[in-house]
C-alpha cells in the first residue's frame, strides 16, 4: 500500500507503507478521495504551525471518502462495496470531556494526520485505510464520492455555526472565502441567515463564495470603502465567522458588528494585537470553534437531502502519485478552492 | 369604503364605513389582498374563541397588502404607489415589556381585528387602511401582493421557530397541517431542520405539506402504526411545533420527542387533560409561541431573496364582496389551505 | 445484614439479605443515615406510582450515608474509615444519552430503590452496602453524616435550579414546601433570586420554608387572595419551581407568572387538566427536570463551604428497626420536613 | 452649589454652579455620598482614557446617592426626604437598541460625567443633582447612603454576572482585585459560584478580596506557581471575570480556563496582543460587559435584602472638598479599595 508521507517542509514523498491486520470492530478502506487541507499545507509548506510540529514522518490527510473492502471480526453495520465517508477524529468517550458530550476537546483524542501529540497520529492519504468501523459513514446514494469527501471540512463549519447559535434571520459576515469560509457560508445559509456578506483579499477565492450564492462579495483589499456603511449606528452585523485567521478582519469585525454580536472564531491567527475594549464595550462576543463531532453524519445527510451543494467549491483533483504537484495547487488560493487527490 | 364585518357568529357582512383623516405619521394604503387567518375564522364560525367575544361588530382580517394611495404629514418612508405588505400589530413601545424588547406582550396592544379588548381593534379587510406609516413594508419587487399578504401567517411561524432555538441538524415534527403549521415546516427548513414530518388527520392537508417539501407526511388517523418506530430508546425528534391544538397530538408528541425534546405550542386548544410527569420524566419543554414582532420585516425578506416560497400555499383567491363564501371554503380543510379574499 | 424491604402496599420489612462479595472497583460502605424520599413513600403508601409498580420484593432507599468499611480490588481514590455520600445513580456511560452528557437519560440506568425496570433495582436501606467507588463521595469535613444523606434530595433540587436557567436577580415562586420545594428554595436563592415565595395548603411545611429564609410563605387553601396581586400587568414571577405534582398549584402559575416565565416541574402529578392557551398566549415554558448527574458532587461541595445549609430540614431521626412508624411520620406532612432512617 | 470639575489631567477644580431650575419629571437631589471610579480616576490622572478625553471641563461624578429636597411638576413616584440612590444612566429608550431592551447600547445614551460625547455629559459630584425621578431609587431602610452609593459599581458587577450565563456550582475565576473585580466575586458568589479564586498583583489588594469571602487569593506577580496546577487537563476554571485591563491576566485565563469557558471582559486595557488560536482550540468564549441598565434596581435589593454586603469594600471616607486628596488616595492600590466623597 501506498501513502503520501511529509517528511519535513517541502519534503513530500509517496511511500510504501504495510497494511494493518483487522482487528474486532475494524474495517479496511480502499481510500478512493482524499481533500486537501489547510493543515495539510501547513506540514507541506512548513513542518507545522504554532508549536505543533512534526517530529517523524507523518501520513497526511483527513478528508476522505472510499468503498469498504474488508470486514474485521464482530462488524454488523458496514458491508463490504458500501460507499463511505471516514469520521478521521477518534474519541475515546471515556474521559471527562467525552462523558460532557464534547468530544472534541477529548483528552485522549486521536485525529488522523495530526502532529499535535506524539508519536503522531498517522493520517488517512494511503490506498487502504483501516479504521473502525464505527468511523465509516455510509455516503448517502446520490453523493458521489467526491462530494463525501467533503464531509469532514463541512462538519467543520457546521460545527462553527452550531458555535453561533440561533442564525435565523441573522446578518452574516464570513472573512475569508477559502474552503472553510466558504463551507461556512453554505452552513450558514442553511441554517437561515438572511444575509451573507464575505470578504477576501483575493478576487479568485470570492468568486467561489459568488458562485454558491451569497449575497455579496468584497474584496477589503482594493475596496475597504465598501465596508465603512456597515459601521453605522454602532454596526450591522449580527454574526462574524472569521475564517482567515488575519489580525485585520477582527479587527473589521469589531467596527461592523452590531452591540451583542458574535463572533466565530475559525481562523488559526496565532498571536494577533486586538483593541479588547471594543469587545468591552460593543458587548462583543468571540467564541472560538475547534474541530465537530456529530456533525460528520449530519453533513452527510444535509448532502443526501440536497440541503447543501458543496460541488461547486471542488476546484480539481489529482492522482495521488502526483500530490506534490496537487499541493503546489491547493496552496495557490488565485487558483483554488477545494483540491482532491484521487487514489 | 366597504369593509368585512362580522356581527356575530355566522354574521358576516359587506358594510360602508368612512374613510378617517389622515394624521401625521400615517398613511392610507389601497388594500389588495387579504388572507383570512384562523382567528377569522373563530369569529366568524364561533363569534370568537376562548373567552375572547365579540362584543360589537368588528372589522375581520390582518393578513394584507396593498398601494400606498396617500401619505399624511410628515411621511418620509413610504411613497405613493409603494406596494406593501402592513404589519397589523402595533404595540405601545412604551411599556415594561416594549422596552424589554418583548413587544408582542405589550400591554397596550393594538392587533387588528381581534376582540381581546374592548372596544375591540377594528381589522383591514376593508377597501382603504389608514395606518402608520411604519407598519407599511415595502414588498421587494420579485414578491407579488398575494405572497406579500402571507408576510403576517409567515411571521408568525419564524416566531415560532425562534422561540424553538437553533434547529441547525435537528430532528422535527409538524403537528397540523394548515396554514401555520405548514409554514412553520418552512420556516424550520430555512432554519436548517434536517428532517421534518408533518402529521395531520386529513389528506387534503397532508398534501400541501408533500408540496412545500417536507421528508413526510403522515395521516395519524389512518395510519397511527407510522409513529410507534419513533417512540424507541425514549423518542427520535427534537422538536415538535404543535399547530393543531389537539391534545391527542401533544400526547403523541410527549412519547416521540427525546428526553430534552422541544415543543413549540403554537396550536390554541383550551384546555387539555396531558401526562405531566411525562414532562417531568424525559425533561421536555414545552413552549407557548406567541404572534411576532421584528419577524414581520423579516419574512419579505426571506421572501424577497428567494429563501422561503409561500405560493404553493395560497390556495384558493375570491372577491371580497363574496366573502361569506370565502370564508366558508377557507373552513374546509379538504379543499383549502390559505384563502386570500381580492379587493 | 439487615435491609428495609417493600413486598407491597404497607407490606415493609426489615430482613437478613448476605452482603455480596466486593468485585474490583467496588468498596463496601455501612449506612448511618438513609432519608426517606417521596418515592420511597410511594412504594410504601401504594405499592408504586403511575404506570411504575412493584413486581418483586425490593430494598428501598437512595439517600444514603456511611462510613467506607472494605475497598475491593483495584480502588485508589477511597480509604477504609471515609465518611462518604453514595450517590445512587449508575449510568452506563455508553449510550448515545451518557455520550451527550445526559446521564439522567440514560438508556440502562440503574437507580438504587427503584421499580421501573424489572428486575427492580435493589435500594441502599441496609446496614452494609456494596457499591462503586466512584459512587462514593467522600464527605467535607465540616459536614455531618446526617446532612451527607441530604446530598441526593438537594442534587435534585440543584438540577431542577440548573435547568430554570441564570436565576440571578429573579422572582421565584416555589409550589410545594415538601423536602424537594423547601430544597429548590435553597437552591434557588443560592443561585441567586432576589424574592422567593412558597405555597402549599399545610402550616406546618410552611413553617419549614420560613425557617430556611424564604421572603413569604403563602398558605393558599387558607389565603388565595394573597395570590391576586401577583396577577397584575399580565404576571410577577420569573420563575416556578413546581413541586407539589398538583394541578391547581400549576393552574395558579399560569395567572401569576410573567410573560415569558418559565415553570421547573418537579413534581410528579400524573395527568393534569389544564388551560395549555396560557402557555401559548404568554410563551410560558414548562420545563421537566428529572433527578441529577454531576449535582450529587456539587451538593456536598455546597454544603462543605457553607453555602447551603439543609440542617434544619432534617426533621425527625429513628432508628431502621422502626422503619414502619418512620415512614408514617415521613407521610405527616403536619409535623415532617425529611425523616431519616438511622442505621 | 459647588460641583468637582476635572479641567485637565491632574487639574481638578472644586467650583460654583448654578442649580437648574425643575422641569416637569424632575427631581433636585441633595447628594450625600459619590464614590470615586475608575474612570473618574482615568479623567484625573491622564484627561482621559483611549479616544475619549476632555474637551470642555467636565463635573465627574456617577456612584452617588442623597436625599431628595425638592419634587417638579408631576412627580409622584418619590417624596421630600426620601433616601436614594441615583442611577446616571439616562438611555433615550426610544432608538432601535432601546426597544430590544439593550439599554445600555443606546444610541442616544446620557451617561452621567462621561466624555464619550460633545457636549459632554455633565457628572454628580455636586452638592444638588437635578434628575429625572424614575432615576431616583429608594434605598431600603436599613441601606445607608454610603452603601446606596455603591449601587452603581454593583450593578456593574452583577451585569457582567448575567452576561457569564449560569454560574450556580461553577468555579470561578476573578483577575483583577479592585472595586470592580471584587464586586464581580460578591455577585458570582450571591449567583451560585461553588468555588472563587481572585487574583491580583498587590497584596494590599488581595486583602479586601480575602476580607469578602472568597475562596482564594493569589499574588499572581510573587506566586506564579500558585496557578500551574489549574492548566492541568486542559484547565480548571469555568468562568473568567476579568477585571485587570492587563494583557498578561488573559493570557492566563486562555491556560487555565476548561475547553468551553467563558470570559467576561470588564476591565478596559486598550490594545492587547493576545494568542487568539486558544480561544479557537479551546472554544473560549470572550464576552465584553458594558455598564448594565436594570441590574441597578437589583443592587439596591440585594442589598436591602441582606444578600450582599458591600460594607467590607469602602475603605474610606473624606470631605469632597478635599476631592484632590481623596483622588490620590483611591489611585493607591496598597491602600484603598472604594474611597468615597462626602458632601
Amino acid at each position: 500500500m501506498r501513502a503520501i508521507v511529509a517528511h519535513a517542509a517541502k519534503d513530500l514523498r509517496v511511500e510504501e507503507r504495510p497494511v494493518p491486520a483487522l482487528q474486532a470492530g475494524e474495517i479496511a478502506v480502499r481510500i478512493r478521495f482524499g481533500g486537501i487541507c489547510g493543515s495539510d499545507l501547513h506540514y507541506y509548506n512548513h513542518g507545522g504551525f504554532g508549536v505543533v510540529r512534526l517530529k517523524e514522518p507523518m501520513i497526511l490527510g483527513h478528508e476522505i471518502s472510499g468503498v469498504v473492502e474488508a470486514l474485521g471480526p464482530g462488524c454488523e453495520q458496514r458491508k463490504v462495496g458500501d460507499r463511505v465517508a471516514v469520521n478521521p477524529s477518534v474519541p475515546c468517550n471515556r474521559c471527562r470531556y467525552c462523558l460532557e458530550g464534547r468530544q472534541n476537546h477529548c483528552l485522549d483524542m486521536r485525529f488522523y494526520g495530526s502532529a499535535m501529540r506524539f508519536p503522531h497520529v498517522q493520517g488517512a492519504f494511503r490506498e487502504t485505510l483501516v479504521c473502525l468501523e464505527a468511523q465509516a459513514h455510509r455516503a448517502p446514494d446520490n453523493v458521489s464520492l467526491e462530494e463525501a469527501a467533503m464531509a469532514e471540512p463541512l462538519s467543520v463549519a457546521l460545527h462553527a455555526v452550531r458555535r453561533a447559535g440561533p442564525l435565523t434571520g441573522k446578518r452574516v459576515l464570513v472573512s475569508g472565502s477559502g474552503p472553510i469560509g466558504a463551507l461556512s457560508a453554505l452552513a450558514a445559509r442553511r441554517a437561515g441567515a438572511a444575509e451573507i456578506v464575505v470578504t477576501d483579499i483575493a478576487d479568485g477565492a470570492l468568486a467561489f463564495a459568488e458562485r454558491i450564492g451569497v449575497d455579496r462579495a468584497v474584496n477589503v483589499s482594493r475596496d475597504a470603502a465598501a465596508m465603512e456603511p456597515y459601521k453605522a449606528d454602532k454596526g450591522y452585523f449580527d454574526v462574524l465567522f472569521e475564517a482567515s485567521g488575519a489580525e485585520a478582519a477582527l479587527r473589521l469585525g469589531f467596527d461592523v458588528l452590531r452591540p451583542g454580536g458574535v463572533i466565530v472564531q475559525l481562523g488559526l491567527g496565532g498571536e494577533m494585537t486586538l483593541p479588547v475594549n471594543f469587545i468591552t464595550a460593543k458587548e462583543l462576543e468571540l467564541r472560538g470553534t475547534f474541530r465537530f463531532h456529530e456533525e460528520f453524519a449530519l453533513a452527510l445527510e444535509f448532502m443526501g437531502r440536497g440541503l447543501i451543494d458543496v460541488k461547486p467549491l471542488i476546484s480539481a483533483q489529482a492522482p495521488f502519485t502526483e500530490a506534490r504537484d496537487a499541493f503546489e495547487l491547493a496552496g495557490d488560493r488565485s487558483r483554488s478552492m477545494k483540491v482532491q487527490l484521487a487514489f
